[in-house]
């Protein structure tokens, strides 16, 4: 690479990481998740051809900054990933399995039936595509929301955070069975039971090869490399699981994210015990974080980059959206009937779960990517009703599950204090 | 990006990073800076068709790894930007100045020498940029091996790292000027006295703009944002600086990384005393340490990836990697003439100013994307060539360095032990 080449790149990463903490900024400021902002900060930064200003238009097409929005988002999935352990997945208890079912079948179901009702002359993979889309908790804003609420360690936090990460999992074998689905039907072939079965197999059967791999092979491997004390190791070691597991979830016909999530989930911080870095009191999670605040903001602002707001101006569009909102929304109340524990405010773990985020916007990118007879499964405006969702979604959560939680302790509170 | 498309770049990662470190480890166990380490294992993945194994070739081409390696020298030279303030570069006395002067000045001769020598068929630009490339010492590894020796603060610490700096200043002026020397060549026209005039005043202007900048604007503006006290934005605030001026000094015609280097050195600590960060203890320093420990490999061992080991079984290569190594020795030991203060050790400063590392690289890699007359100014076999002396020159510092302060302190006892 020529020295004038990289320039507009680094001009580029300059304006998309000064944009996203202006965005991220305002949206604290508006006391709502700095991601929010960070979309928007992109979807203005995308349409600034309609004031005139063509210069960032070339930042949709740029390969490298796709890439870095990529590896951005396979280390946001990995860090998501270490905030939770294999064990705490196997503890959450019947509930958070109900709560996660639960979450994924409704919003499955009503995002099909939003698709067949108004886009009627697509193809079904087209309705089920948009379904699965629906299926996935944004673990990363609703975790947020409950620290900013002082709410992290709740019984309410447990079961919701116990559900997200289990529905994060079904519904990345749910975007593994359709995309697999949609690639064999556009190769012209049709789609045995066999298959699909097959398809849902091998991402289950990767995740408990992965996790056997944490438990067995990695610790070991992990124990041998902390002994050569070079600094920098904990990092490096971190993120080639990483890494390596993503290319690996590739191979075996998943998405990368998948492989980057079941990394973050089998390293456990028992495993970095004897490396230099724990014993100076950092963590891996400390150390990816600057990492991840430089590349997750890229991937967030390019999402918003490639919202084309002359398309969302369709009505069709604008009803597609407020369908696929209002199908979110509903579609994850049905939680509240998975808790099975007593005193637990349902209210509150059904309005959690709404979030969709960075996995909803992963998987309409995906779509974006997938053709059926020579049409994306998911077209720019059909991909610009996602983002929508996933804004509404996003932004009407942290006030909604704020008023949850207050109206309860208001109720606690006014109990307490009567005679 | 399709999500298949990212798998090979993320396998790709995964094999550098580990390489890197398994190298850094083994360089480091022979009590070598692990920078060396890197450059053998790109050398040792890159030349591995030479066993069979092709596996790893689409890793010298693939545009993607180049930007990142490109990202991380410019977040290298950043850091080392950092280390020093303008302030420090002011106050290094008169010693550092002739230090550096000489240190520049008499490889710069004998580089050209021995080009015009061993390649008289070449253009005197070819002689001209070998003098170029010999002329900076690697503030990086001098720095690495004086505090690994605890000489860090000693006189001749602070003689060196001063020397060193302006060496990088005085190198990235001339590398500027060469270069665009050749360009002008290479476009056919000659090269007035007055252009060369321009390019130099230009890049000396940058360096006095940019500094400038640091105490006027960027001071104010950080101060300013430092007020959001949103979380993060200490170190994408640095960031920012380092990507737009390095894209700035593209604009002018200089290499980015000059860029990078005045962004480092204008931001001070005192700049960022108001961020939440600066309360919990961190610096941008810290912060940047993990993105540069993922990004920095990844361009040492590129840089060891391009070498093609059967172009240095050439005997002629191999004689101009010998007198270019001769000639990078030679020349920085005019650097003890430069010591105007009592009781340094001299051969201790010649010898620290030696080794190359990184900015001869990043010269050499320049080079080769450099053409006069449809030839490369650095042939891959010149390439080759030029990272046989920058090794050499690696290899040879730490052992050296450790001589010549042990061999004074040996004399120092002996004299302090004597009636």
């Amino acid at each position: 690479m020529a020295h004038d080449a990289v320039a507009p790149l680094l001009l580029a990463l300059a304006v998309i990481l000064a944009a996203a903490a202006a965005g991220g900024w305002l949206a604290e400021r508006a006391r709502q998740p700095s991601v929010l902002g960070e979309l928007i900060a992109g979807i203005l930064l995308g349409n600034l051809g309609l004031l005139g200003f063509h210069g960032f238009e070339n930042f949709r097409t740029d390969a490298i900054l796709a890439a870095l929005a990529e590896i951005g988002v396979i280390v946001l999935l990995f860090d998501v990933g270490l905030e939770s352990s294999v064990g705490d997945m196997l503890k959450v208890g019947r509930s958070a399995l109900l709560v996660a079912a639960l979450g994924v079948a409704a919003p499955f179901a009503l995002g099909w039936g939003a698709g067949a009702w108004l886009l009627p002359d697509r193809p079904v993979y087209v309705h089920v595509f948009l379904g699965a889309v629906l299926t996935a908790t944004s673990v990363g804003i609703t975790a947020r929301v409950l620290r900013d609420l002082g709410q992290a360690t709740s019984a309410e936090a447990r079961i919701i955070l116990g559900a997200a990460v289990i529905d994060d999992v079904l519904g990345l074998v749910i975007l593994a069975v359709v995309t697999a689905m949609i690639t064999a039907a556009g190769s012209g072939g049709g789609v045995p039971l066999l298959a699909v079965a097959w398809i849902a197999a091998k991402a289950l059967g990767f995740m408990v090869l992965a996790i056997l791999l944490g438990s067995l092979f990695v610790r070991h491997a992990l124990r041998w490399i902390a002994r050569a004390r070079l600094p920098g190791t904990l990092l490096t070691a971190g993120l080639v699981v990483c890494f390596a597991l993503s290319a690996l979830a590739s191979a075996a016909g998943l998405a990368p994210i998948v492989g980057a999530f079941a990394a973050g989930l089998i390293l456990e911080p028992a495993f970095f015990a004897a490396f230099e870095e724990t014993r100076r009191g950092q963590t891996l999670r400390s150390l990816i974080q600057p990492v991840s605040a430089i590349l997750v903001p890229v991937f967030f602002v390019r999402t918003g980059l490639l919202v084309d707001l002359r398309s969302i101006a369709d009505p069709q569009i604008l009803g597609v959206a407020a369908a696929l909102t209002a199908a979110a929304w509903i579609g994850k109340q049905a939680c509240m009937f998975g808790v099975l524990d007593r005193g637990i405010n349902r209210l509150a773990v059904g309005i959690g779960m709404v979030p969709r985020g960075e996995v909803g916007l992963i998987f309409a990118s995906i779509g974006l990517g997938l053709t059926m007879a020579g049409e994306p499964i998911v077209t720019p405006p059909l991909y610009a009703a996602i983002v929508v969702m996933v804004i509404v979604t996003t932004l009407v959560t942290p006030p909604a599950l704020q008023w949850s939680f207050g109206r309860r302790r208001g109720t606690a509170a006014s109990a307490r204090s009567a005679p």
